[in-house]
C-alpha cells in the first residue's frame, strides 16, 4: 500500500516513518527544495498548482493525505476526483479560512470566541468597544501565529488596519483562558473512533512551546471528544483531527481546527500506546485503530529555531530526542524532545532537570 | 553523524529507522539486489571484498557497524584502520567460528555445552559414545540451524560425517534445556552498560519462533548479565551484543553469541523504554543509553515464510506490526508481530486471540 502526502516537512517525515512498519510505503510533494521529509521518503518538488505533475507522481499510491491544510482548494479537489482523498475536502476547506471554520463550529453548536468577519475599520472599533481586547486574524494562511494582531486600545487600530486591510480578516475576542489544551482524535475508514488524551499546551510568542498531557476532569475530556464526534460526523471525516481549546474554568472554547497530526501530539510517539502518526496512517488505509491511552506522564518541549544537544538531553532518563533535520533558522520548528514517566515524582524531577540542561545546552553553544 | 552499517538486511532497517531521529544518517553495504534496508535508507550494492568501493561510499561516515556477523574479517579489519568500528574486532572474529568461541567462553569461566573440535570420523563416534545426544555444526557460517545436524544414534554419523566434512566442524553435546533465554545487553563509549530483562524465546526447526519477557528469578537475570559484563570487559566491546542461553534448571549454558541487534529483542522497540536499535545507536555514538526496563507483558511473534495479514493482528488491542517488505519465501524471515499489555490477564487474552487470528489468516491466504 502507498500513501500520497501532500506536503514534505516534519509531519510528513514522521508519518512515513510510522508507515515503514506497517509495509506502507508514502510518497511526497513539496513545492519547497530539500524538505525534511525526503531524508526518509521519496519527495518530489513540484507546485500545488500542477496538478498533472501530482498525479504523475501520485499514479501508484492508494489514497492522498496532507500533512497542512494550507494546501490549495484546486489541489485536493483534483486529487479527489482520482484517489481518495483524507481527511476530507470540507475539513480542508474550512480550516482554510477562519470565517468559515468559526461558522461551522457554531453550525454545531460548539462554543467559540465572539467574532465577526471584518468589512472596515469602524467594524474594527465597534467591536473592540464591546470585546476590550480582540485580536484582528487574516482569515487564510495563518499559521504559528502569524497575520495576526492583537488590540486592546482603539489607538491601536490603525495602525493594525494598515498593515492587514489588504486581506480578508476576522476579529475575534481575546479569551481570558486559564489553560490551552488540544484534543487529539482520530477516527478510521471503518467508522472506528479514538480519542487522546487532552493535552496541555503553552505557546510562546504564538508558537508551541510545550504540550503535557494533562489531568484534566474526564468531565472536560468528554466534552472535548464530544465536539470531536461532531465534527467527525458532519464533515465525513477520516485520519486525525486536532482541536485547539482554550478553558476559561467553565468552558472550553475552540479556538482552531487542524485536519491533520499535529504538534502538541508528538509526545504520543513514545507516550502513548499507539502514536498519532501510526494511528493516521492506520485509519486512512482501513486498519483497525490503535489505543489512544497514554502510558505514564508525558511533556513534549518544542526546538524552536535552535535545538539543544542531543546527549544533553539524553543524559536524564525517559528523554527521546527527535531532530527534524532541517536547518537553524528564527522561529523554525527544528525538532522536539519528548519526557516519560511512571511517577509524578520522577517526571517532575527529570523535568526540572530536563529543562535546565536544554537551558544550559543553548546557551553554552553560539 | 552518519553510521556506516555492514549489511542491509532487517537489522539495518530498523537500526537506519531508530537513528533518523536522533539526526544520526545510516549508508549501508550488501552484497545482495533490492535488500530490505534500501526502502528506508541508502544502501550499496558491493561484495565485501571490494574494500576499495566501500571505503568510498564510507567516505563520509562517522562510525562503522555490523548487522550480521558473517562479514568477512579482513573486510572488517580494513575498515577499522580508517574509522571507529564497533562492536569490536575481536567479538567478529570469535562469533565467526564456533570453536573460537566457545573457546573465549571457557577462557572467561563462562559454561557452554561441552564440544570437541571435530578432526575425524572416529572423533564423532567417541563424543556421542560418551554424549548420546549430539550436534554437529560448522564451525563457520551458519545461522537460523543451518549448518547443523543432530545425532542420536550411532547409525547416523556416517551420512552426517558425508555432508557436512568438507568443512571445519565441531560437534556439541546437546543440553537436555528446561528454558532457551537470551540476553540483550548494551555497552557505550564510555563504558556505562545497560541490560534488557532475560527474554524466554522458542525455536522451531533451528528458526526463532517466539521470544517473550520473562519474569524469571533475579539471580538467573544477574547470572547472565555478569556472563555479558565479562564478555563487553574482554572484548573493550561497544554496542549492543545477545547472548543466547540454555537453562537446564541449574544453570545458564551459553549456546552463542552474537555481536549485534538481535531478533529476540525486537519486542524492545515497543516494549522497553529504549530499542535495542536505539541504543546500539547510542552506544555506537557516543550518547548516553536509554532504560532498558520493559514497560509490560511483551511478547513476539515472528514471520517466517509468510505475513498474515496486517489487519486481523492489529486488530487485537496492543498489538504492533512490522513489515519488512521482504518477499515471501520459505523459512525466510520476513516481519514479527509484538504484544504488549500492562496487565497479565490482558496479555493472555490477547495474546491467545492474536495466535488464533495470526493461524487463521495464514490458514485462509493461498
Amino acid at each position: 500500500m502507498k500513501i500520497g502526502i501532500l506536503g514534505g516537512g516534519q509531519l510528513a517525515r514522521m508519518m512515513a516513518l510510522a508507515a515503514y512498519p506497517l509495509n506502507i510505503q508514502t510518497i511526497c510533494i513539496d513545492p519547497n527544495k530539500d524538505v525534511c521529509a525526503s531524508d526518509v521518503t521519496k519527495v518530489h518538488q513540484l507546485n500545488y498548482d500542477d496538478h498533472a505533475g501530482i498525479m504523475n507522481a501520485f499514479q501508484d499510491v492508494d489514497v492522498v493525505t496532507i500533512e497542512t491544510e494550507n494546501i490549495p482548494l484546486s489541489c485536493a479537489i483534483q486529487m479527489a476526483t482520482q484517489k481518495p482523498f483524507y481527511p476530507s475536502l470540507k475539513a480542508l476547506e474550512f480550516t482554510q479560512d477562519r470565517l468559515l471554520e468559526k461558522n461551522f463550529l457554531q453550525s454545531l453548536n460548539i462554543p467559540v470566541a465572539p467574532f465577526i468577519e471584518l468589512k472596515c475599520e469602524n467594524d474594527l472599533y465597534d467591536f473592540l468597544q464591546t470585546h476590550h481586547v480582540v485580536v484582528l486574524k487574516t482569515r487564510r494562511f495563518g499559521y504559528d501565529g502569524k497575520g495576526q494582531i492583537r488590540i486592546d486600545d482603539a489607538s491601536k487600530v490603525a495602525d493594525a488596519w494598515q498593515i492587514l486591510k489588504e486581506q480578508s480578516l476576522i476579529v475575534e475576542k481575546v479569551i481570558a483562558f486559564k489553560q490551552e489544551f488540544s484534543l487529539i482524535a482520530v477516527k478510521n475508514i471503518d467508522g472506528e473512533c479514538r480519542y487522546y488524551p487532552l493535552v496541555h499546551n503553552v505557546h510562546q510568542h504564538g508558537i508551541l512551546h510545550s504540550s503535557e498531557v494533562s489531568n484534566v476532569h474526564s468531565d472536560l475530556q468528554l466534552k472535548a471528544q464530544l465536539y470531536a464526534e461532531k465534527i467527525f460526523k458532519s464533515l465525513d471525516y477520516v485520519g486525525v483531527i486536532t482541536i485547539e481549546m482554550f478553558y476559561d474554568g467553565h468552558e472550553l472554547i475552540v479556538n482552531e481546527l487542524a485536519p491533520r497530526v499535529h504538534n502538541s501530539g508528538h509526545w504520543t510517539i513514545e507516550g502513548a500506546v499507539t502514536s498519532q502518526f501510526e494511528n493516521h496512517v492506520r485509519a486512512i488505509c482501513g486498519l483497525p485503530l490503535g489505543e489512544t491511552s497514554n502510558i505514564g506522564y508525558a511533556y513534549m518541549w518544542n526546538g524552536v529555531g535552535k535545538m539543544p544537544e542531543t546527549a544533553s538531553c539524553l543524559s536524564v532518563p525517559g528523554v527521546y530526542y527527535h531532530s527534524y533535520n532541517k536547518a537553524e533558522r528564527a522561529n523554525r520548528k527544528l525538532g522536539h524532545v519528548t519526557l516519560i514517566a511512571d511517577h509524578l515524582e520522577d517526571f517532575n524531577g527529570n523535568k526540572k532537570t530536563l529543562l535546565q540542561n536544554i537551558h544550559d545546552s543553548l546557551n553554552r553553544s553560539p
